[in-house]
């Protein structure tokens, strides 16, 4: 029996770190790598760091996600949030919590997937930590990044623009047609639509992929940040309607959002209408989007807009910023009402 | 009914995380805290990081560990791994899975003895993530730290002692008492000694305290280090025989040590002997000591034993390192023989 087949029961921990350790690649600023107490890194004199983790059962499955991808946007989910304060990833610790009947297989394409997206961001995977679950699989990842000029919460002024970059909703679509039995293989190709017809694939396969392998626009938030173009901005993880009062209540502002300029993914767009669904529920609450919110100056809007197109990406302004209390409100035709967090709450039943 | 009776099912991941937030200090070195993407703190050019986690079940119970030391663990266990290196931790971000049915005041209780710790330590909390899990809590803890002249372990030189500080064996009794049902409140009192009598509650206490609340030796490893006085040296965590073998892997040496000159606990020497075990196999397998092991110059032995002693340490030689292939011998009155590694292995189901 090869090594990749067997389970953790079977292979042994320090088989499986050994592993693990002989397929990291050796990267230029880390002065220690895994393997010994601690790992010595060259970074500073600021760094940044952050921490997030992808739980199984609550973030994805393991019958619907494949390791590779697992692996890829456990580190994705930390840039997106290195990117968003105008930094650069640099160096990650992977703490794994495995079951015992894992094979060595699973976490070794896990591994692929980190490695994968380490190298296309310029990270070296420089410490770790293993441990038995009863139940489960978590991929715990902290990320150490060198911070340029930082892009904070707060610092958004009235009378500044609401924009984001990207489209919205199309990873929340995707978990509906995860649910619905569509699949990406380890590659990302499409190995199931589900309930879901072939001329509708490319649709189902781009939503699939905005769920299971996001890619947040790093070097356009770096180069933001850079410019000093926006003046407040974070990362749209929750969904618009709770991450934009996070950046309200940090800036002391309150956001006007109009309902006709959001620009929901048109490929989610279609397939939710296809299924009784509305596309501006899952632009609005959706979450999961690692796309950036950004507080942009009027007269900055269309240098943002040409920068963004540089980088191959649109952004588009939504609403404004203005004065009062954190709030929320969404404009459409009817008039103007106030837009509750529809986010994701880790510790509250679904409808509570 | 008041927010730390609440479960997180009741008060919400938001009503928690702003809690949380509200009870970390400001520190100095930090320049964006938590609530940002990321948090911006001073450190370099070169910095330490490492990661290590308690998992439910597998590292500590609700039942037999007090909510806030298992929080002065996680730290102190990180903090083991910094020390070891020769630096001193600064910065942690602490990353939980917490099934709903904990009540904020389990978390509030976990977050003084973090804070506590991180306060005696001098590290700042910067930032974190909560997740729910489907079962038990995890404590995920990564800490960054600042970087002296390093500590590694390889190094250690045929000729070179095998040095230890502190004694061996207490944290490992202290595991099979609390399976006996002896139990310490919050603030590390005795509640329960369960089948030991009063007149034992003294070394009860001891091992208790040295399983669920440990001690490494920070400021005396950080002071070997600083001075060039080990050639290597590492903690020890999963006992005496499987670190050593580490350190003897890294460093391309063998070692012998001697079973008479062992520092076995005598608290737990006392109680394993009257509950008919073996303190020695406790001293040598039994692991989570949170002590050093070195690789010492015979001429630098007695400085570093003087050291010790202006923190209040003890030190002891327990062998040599000799040439040879990666391997550790126990010498005793019968002859030598070799020693098989008896730390733990996450993954083997016990006795495989």
């Amino acid at each position: 029996m090869t090594l990749l087949s067997q389970t953790l029961a079977e292979a042994g921990e320090r088989a499986l770190l050994r592993h693990i350790r002989g397929r990291l690649p050796v990267t230029a600023g880390v002065k220690v790598g895994p393997g010994d107490d601690a790992a010595a890194i060259e970074i500073g004199p600021i760094a940044l760091v952050t921490t997030d983790s992808l739980v199984e059962g609550v973030h994805f499955t393991r019958e619907t996600a494949p390791a590779r991808l697992v692996g890829r946007k456990a580190l994705s989910v930390n840039l997106s949030d290195v990117a968003a304060m105008g930094g650069i990833g640099r160096y990650a610790t992977v703490s794994l919590l495995l079951p015992p009947e894992v094979t060595v297989g699973w976490v070794d394409a896990l591994y692929d997937g980190l490695l994968e997206r380490a190298a296309e961001a310029g990270v070296a995977i420089v410490g770790g930590n293993l441990a038995r679950s009863r139940e489960g699989v978590v991929v715990d990842v902290t990320l150490l990044g060198d911070a340029g000029r930082l892009l904070l919460r707060s610092g958004a002024r009235p009378g500044d623009r609401v924009v984001v970059t990207g489209t919205l909703g199309a990873a929340a679509e995707g978990v509906r047609l995860l649910q619905e039995g569509a699949r990406l293989d380890e590659d990302g190709r499409l190995l199931a639509t589900g309930v879901w017809t072939e001329s509708s694939s490319a649709a189902v396969v781009a939503c699939l992929r905005a769920q299971l392998d996001p890619r947040p626009p790093f070097a356009l938030a770096r180069s933001i940040a850079e410019r000093g173009l926006a003046r407040a901005g974070m990362d749209l993880s929750d969904g618009l309607s709770t991450d934009l009062l996070e950046l309200c209540a940090h800036s002391g502002v309150a956001a006007v959002i109009d309902r006709s300029m959001l620009p929901v993914d048109p490929k989610a767009a279609g397939l939710a209408r296809a299924s009784g669904g509305d596309p501006f529920e899952l632009a609005l609450h959706g979450g999961e989007d690692y796309q950036l919110l950004l507080a942009i100056d009027p007269e900055e809007v269309e240098e943002v807009r040409e920068l963004a197109r540089v980088f191959g990406a649109e952004i588009t302004p939504v609403g404004s910023f203005v004065d009062g209390e954190p709030a929320v409100s969404l404009r459409d035709a009817s008039g103007e009402r106030l837009l509750l967090p529809g986010g994701h709450d880790h510790f509250r039943p679904l409808g509570a």
